[in-house]
């Protein structure tokens, strides 16, 4: 069995043998810039872990797993034009390094190869794999209209939100799970076992996404704590305090959001203070190893020796910062 | 065997029995929207057409021929914002009716959705069709980003021109007749006949639209004549201009591209002058029946009964204007 970090090599080595074009360079260059940037090549990874938990062989599941990856970074790079990111993982955008044009048409040639990549699977699963794939890559799309809908409305409901985050993050984890066990030889039962395991996987791992933006420790977090307070934004926390503060409170909430003189620090402070009131960390905990439970039992009923399901049981732990 | 009008209404009705998503609304309206503005559905029809060239039934080929028309929408939705182009067949573009973002998201779901109808082909053929629109699909993008580029380099070659309007416009005409052709049961070899007669008359189509556009009849061409002078686009007539005119004539023509205070109707006047001086018209009308020919040569090829093949050639007849 492979370990996440040889199968991070594989993915790295692998980035490295699959040539771009060199020309448009304006063109491919916005995407290996992408792809150079890095990350921890979670989908990729999780697709080869996939195929490798039903067969010894997995060479032919990593062009499929660049091609989820590729996927990944094609909406990386249209979500920064759409949500006017200027950063991200510390180097500039492709629309604020190049221009915005130069991001459209890489970003559609990156998601042209993503497809092509994908179309490698091997002949007797491809049209399901290309299902799976179209299928999960059309609700992405959906996830990205609906936060950016949601960001204009005044309240969302918790329900409605868990469905975007599925969408938007969630419903690509359990593609790549899926496409890697339908090319490693699983059964309908046994893939759509891992689509689920993926899918809660990805519930749990965007909402601990949400805590840590609030309750991170600065140094392991990676980016600043409050972010989301200070964007306003509607995540898992806030529409809970919404839904369960008492009246004064939520009438505090609702100035500090509207507020433009709160200095950053003391907003944070005081939406966590609001936050603690009424117990939105635990409520959060609580759906997060609610999720995450759901996705190791999922793993569970997959009807393969449980010595093979380790190196999943402790990706999902590592995704989850469980194992430090 | 299938004629022209019997296929644009196949596709239609195929069309309107293919449901989009409702929701979200902003991403598939939009998608909706830019289909129903109509067209000829030159590239659908050409799939079709081509696999009923080998095959009686065509079926199998509609779903694919509709992704070829639902990709090429995608390419306008996102070429109108980088174009900053407000109308098109009439009605506001995408990112006009609605915003920038909406049209990004909407043309990469269009995008998606035409994979998703292209995978329809029968296992048998699908790999093979899914290499042969990958490649045409990234050709499209080079050669949209070597035409933005184009625009700002102050000399381009025919060479050069050529070889960007046949990755922008011909090839997906050559990928549609290549695909029709696989999915009709065509061999590899007679199937890159039908990309080849696909190809040249993608460029004899575009040659004639660059002459239409100056010399046409504005009551047929649908769009107002000089369009391309008045925009200093560097057409295959004005590069031929450019090329032959002698000194003083080329002073004139540079001056006419720079200055901002010459009459709209002067200018095209003034410019057509230039253009007749040294015959470009002629050298246009030549190139286009050189490729026209070209085309034609290569169905002539196809080992099918020359019957067979009629529908095609009126179909290319009717394209280039011809059949009037």
């Amino acid at each position: 069995m492979y370990s996440f970090s040889d199968l991070q090599a594989i993915v790295e080595k692998s980035f490295g043998q699959l040539h771009l074009p060199n020309e448009p360079q304006n063109l491919y260059e916005p995407i290996s810039y992408t792809i150079s940037l890095g990350g921890k090549r979670v989908r990729p990874v999780l697709c080869l872990m996939s195929a490798n938990l039903f067969s010894d062989i997995i060479d032919k599941a990593v062009k499929p797993a660049l091609g989820l990856e590729i996927f990944h970074n094609f909406t990386l790079i249209h979500d920064d034009i759409m949500d006017k990111a200027e950063v991200r993982r510390g180097k500039p955008t492709v629309y604020r390094k190049w221009n915005p044009n130069v991001a459209i048409l890489s970003g559609d040639a990156a998601c042209i190869l993503a497809y092509k990549c994908i179309a490698q699977a091997d002949a007797a699963v491809l049209p399901e794999v290309l299902r799976v794939f179209s299928a999960t890559a059309l609700e992405v799309c959906d996830g990205q209209q609906l936060d950016m809908e949601y960001e204009r409305l005044p309240f969302v409901t918790e329900e409605d939100y868990l469905r975007m985050i599925e969408l938007k993050t969630s419903v690509l984890l359990a593609g790549a799970a899926k496409i890697g066990a339908l090319i490693g030889g699983a059964s309908m039962v046994e893939a759509d076992r891992m689509y689920n395991f993926g899918r809660y996987l990805g519930l749990a791992f965007q909402l601990q996404d949400d805590l840590l933006d609030t309750y991170g420790d600065p140094k392991t977090f990676g980016k600043a704590i409050g972010g989301d307070i200070l964007a306003n934004k509607k995540t898992f926390l806030m529409i809970n305090a919404l839904k369960l503060v008492g009246k004064e409170s939520l009438a505090k909430l609702h100035q500090l959001m509207k507020s433009a003189d709160v200095a950053p620090e003391d907003k944070v402070d005081q939406v966590k203070q609001v936050f603690d009131e009424v117990g939105v960390r635990k409520i959060a905990e609580d759906k997060i190893s609610h999720y995450f439970d759901l996705a190791l039992a999922e793993l569970g009923k997959v009807g393969v020796r449980d010595e093979r399901k380790e190196v999943l049981q402790h990706f999902a732990q590592k995704l989850m910062g469980r194992n430090r």
